[in-house]
């Protein structure tokens, strides 16, 4: 391996030794317990400072290592994210405070704890931190913000991270782009933590709620998720979610002025399409179990706006749907909104991709010498890139299968199973006829924790592939 | 549409009356309604001549000809098949009985009888002799007797209708292929008759459930499948399942003393180790649950067998089976056996072709510069056949994501609605949690329906995509 590696993951780890002092200082406004963030800080920083200093002539940046980097730094942050936890809860296993550390910067938001209500507010804070740091990846902050060398390969690295089959450069510059992309991302959050207060939400939910939202994570502060706060405050965050799962290349557009062509774009019209259609099918199938049609409508939209773009915030009971609502569920959940955004799943633009292509197969299979070019947001797609989509999906189902193989050891019913695998595997965290992911096997933890990494980087070598940026 | 495709139609038609006396034979040997048969055959006959008759200049075959031959066929023959059912079963509706005789052609086996032992024996023998005939496929039979033509473009019709990604002609010519195939066919199923016979079976059940295990359909006579017969007759059937599971080519070429190209063959080998290592999983997850070891090891083999070939007896209760091993079996049930058997399902010789063009992908993406061939039973794999492999296996998902959610709507669990769309789809009819197809709605028997017609004939114009015929 590359020794470049080691340097960027150090640079990586003390870099994070410093995030982890925003949770310190909530801990010493609510005066809890300090130690369990600045000891972690401390020892990443420690590690971090000596990768760092490894010497290595060679300082170009390879492809490969562009991914090996990233799996790396998700890895350690991971490990190092879980230590707070281990030391502020009493009993709390290392194998549960990984699942909930590589919940929590994975943006899944799956839980171990059956009563979150009783955690430090700190706690709390920083399982939702861990949601907004992940949601814009764990190394484009740290690119945003180290300095860079004169060749500029970190775009290797970047692209490794960044979800969805595209990552096209807003402005020419890394950094810039970086730049635009944060401000979208804080922008919005900030938007939504205003609009939060102004629903007389209290200060320090918003700022969580916020967080998790932004991050499209789903970890709450009270067990109920967020059924108990007020309808404007649902409606806030059920907007937001669904802002959240659309390309943030669409704000830069809409930054820009260039109305025109944000609105042209085929992802986000098929985005809304599908959002619209999935409210009206949960709608139509569940009204009669609620007290009015605006209640129903906006437990539907809701839900459906959590569980498309990956958040899992709930307000209700999810377990009244019917089987087809499920098979939906389970479908979008899989799916997850658009690329480019905070979401997990395999986003909209490779269904569209997949679609086309396959469809271009049919009509090629009846008229052979007909010439169809597929297209997509007015490109023409590339072989490579349909054949790299197809094998994408299917090294997807490949991989849930695996899980879903030890994890269906453990005893837990088929629909239970299938659902923990997807909302985990989907960077979901909500799920059907589970609350707590505590009953698992830790074998089962542990694989539902690769899931989750393997989710959120979309299943890593095949990045490379689908990118191309590993041919020249 | 040309005009030859309902010249075909017709004869295949008018053959086909022909077999309906088969069953009305045995009406008479048990003193049963006669005219239950003799009508249905009557009416094919004559709108067979009537198709015949129809006049056309144009006598060449095109491929696309080929596949809207095939699937009117399918279609035809299951509307004549349904006619003794309805006729004979008092209160059974149309949609029910076309189900049933779906399920008989595309050698499914799923009922929508609670209780089949009140059936006449000729309708219980109709039901099986479905499973045969449709197990070698509609047109084969046709093409096998009737008269040729001199430019033999009967191919494309037979293409458009075997299973599995490879039609290899055996011997350069179609009809001496087919005599093969038949003589295979026919031989494997007499052998197994005469040893059900040995093991005491009674002759008119030994009869019906060689028809069974030959077209790996699953009509059983008994409401208890084969839970009563003796252990012997269970083995047997238990290694004819899997025997028919196997490339009929592989029997050719035992056939021709190539044993060496025979015991070489990747899919035979693949095939093998699946059954072995999927009995031997069933087997440890469930041994606690018998009496005695052989036991286990009997209902493992059996139901591996059984599941694994798309066949659908059973010898007891598979309820019994925690959720790993009705994963296990679901994916089986999607995979199903080899190329060129009688089997439903995905076929595994396309398994292995997905799984090696995504490894070649990754080590691609890994080392842009390497030359990977793959290759499957010793040739090389084109581009196109692995690009077509992907696109089938996706638009299968697809299908199958479609009829799941009209069969969702049913009001069944999500693990029942699963099970009867897989168990269909893959054309096998026997799945955890449900005995009978009966209380589906009329929407969801008819997308089944269709299901399992798709699932036989391998999601048509992808067959003319993967086999390339329509391609110069």
């Amino acid at each position: 391996m590359n020794k470049i590696v080691f340097k960027y993951l150090g640079k990586v780890m003390m870099m994070y030794s410093f995030l982890l002092f925003l949770p310190a200082l909530v801990s010493l406004v609510y005066n809890e317990a300090l130690l369990v963030f600045v000891f972690p800080a401390i020892i990443s920083f420690i590690i971090g400072y000596f990768l760092n200093r490894i010497h290595c002539k060679d300082k170009i940046l390879f492809s490969k290592d562009g991914f090996m980097i990233v799996t790396l730094s998700w890895i350690m942050i991971s490990l190092v994210g879980a230590l707070p936890l281990v030391l502020s809860v009493n009993g709390l296993s290392f194998v549960d405070a990984l699942f909930e550390s590589v919940s929590g910067f994975t943006t899944t938001g799956a839980t171990v704890f059956k009563d979150v209500e009783v955690l430090d507010k700190s706690i709390l804070f920083w399982r939702s931190f861990m949601h907004f740091i992940g949601g814009m990846g764990i190394l484009s902050f740290v690119i945003a913000i180290a300095p860079l060398s004169r060749n500029d390969k970190s775009m290797y690295v970047l692209k490794a991270e960044m979800p969805g089959p595209s990552v096209s450069k807003l402005v020419p510059s890394i950094k810039k782009t970086l730049f635009y992309l944060y401000a979208i991302y804080i922008g919005l959050t900030l938007l939504e933590f205003i609009l939060l207060l102004i629903g007389q939400m209290p200060i320090f939910d918003s700022i969580l709620i916020s967080f998790g939202t932004a991050g499209t994570g789903g970890f709450s502060l009270l067990n109920s998720s967020l059924a108990t706060y007020s309808t404007f405050s649902k409606w806030v965050v059920t907007i937001f979610m669904f802002l959240f799962g659309v390309n943030f290349n669409i704000y830069f557009l809409l930054l820009i002025k260039d109305f025109k062509s944000a609105l042209k774009s085929e992802e986000l019209r098929v985005y809304i399409s599908i959002y619209i259609l999935s409210v009206l099918f949960i709608v139509i199938n569940t009204y009669s179990m609620f007290n009015s049609m605006s209640e129903a409508i906006l437990e539907g939209a809701f839900h459906i706006s959590s569980l498309f773009t990956s958040t899992g915030y709930s307000i209700g009971d999810i377990n009244i749907y019917p089987t087809s609502c499920r098979i939906l569920v389970l479908m979008l959940m899989i799916i997850s909104a658009c690329a480019g955004s905070t979401c997990g799943g395999f986003k909209i633009s490779r269904l569209i991709i997949t679609v086309k292509s396959i469809k271009r197969d049919i009509i090629k299979s009846i008229h052979p010498n007909s010439v169809e070019i597929v297209r997509f947001e007015g490109k023409k797609v590339t072989e490579e890139v349909m054949t790299s989509t197809r094998t994408f999906m299917l090294l997807y189902a490949i991989l849930i299968i695996i899980i879903l193989f030890v994890v269906g050891l453990d005893g837990f019913n088929f629909e239970q199973t299938i659902n923990a695998v997807f909302c985990t595997f989907g960077n979901v965290g909500l799920c059907f006829d589970l609350s707590s992911f505590s009953e698992f096997s830790n074998l089962s933890k542990i694989f539902l924790s690769i899931g989750m990494l393997l989710g959120r980087l979309e299943i890593f070598p095949i990045i490379a592939l689908i990118k191309g940026f590993n041919t020249k």
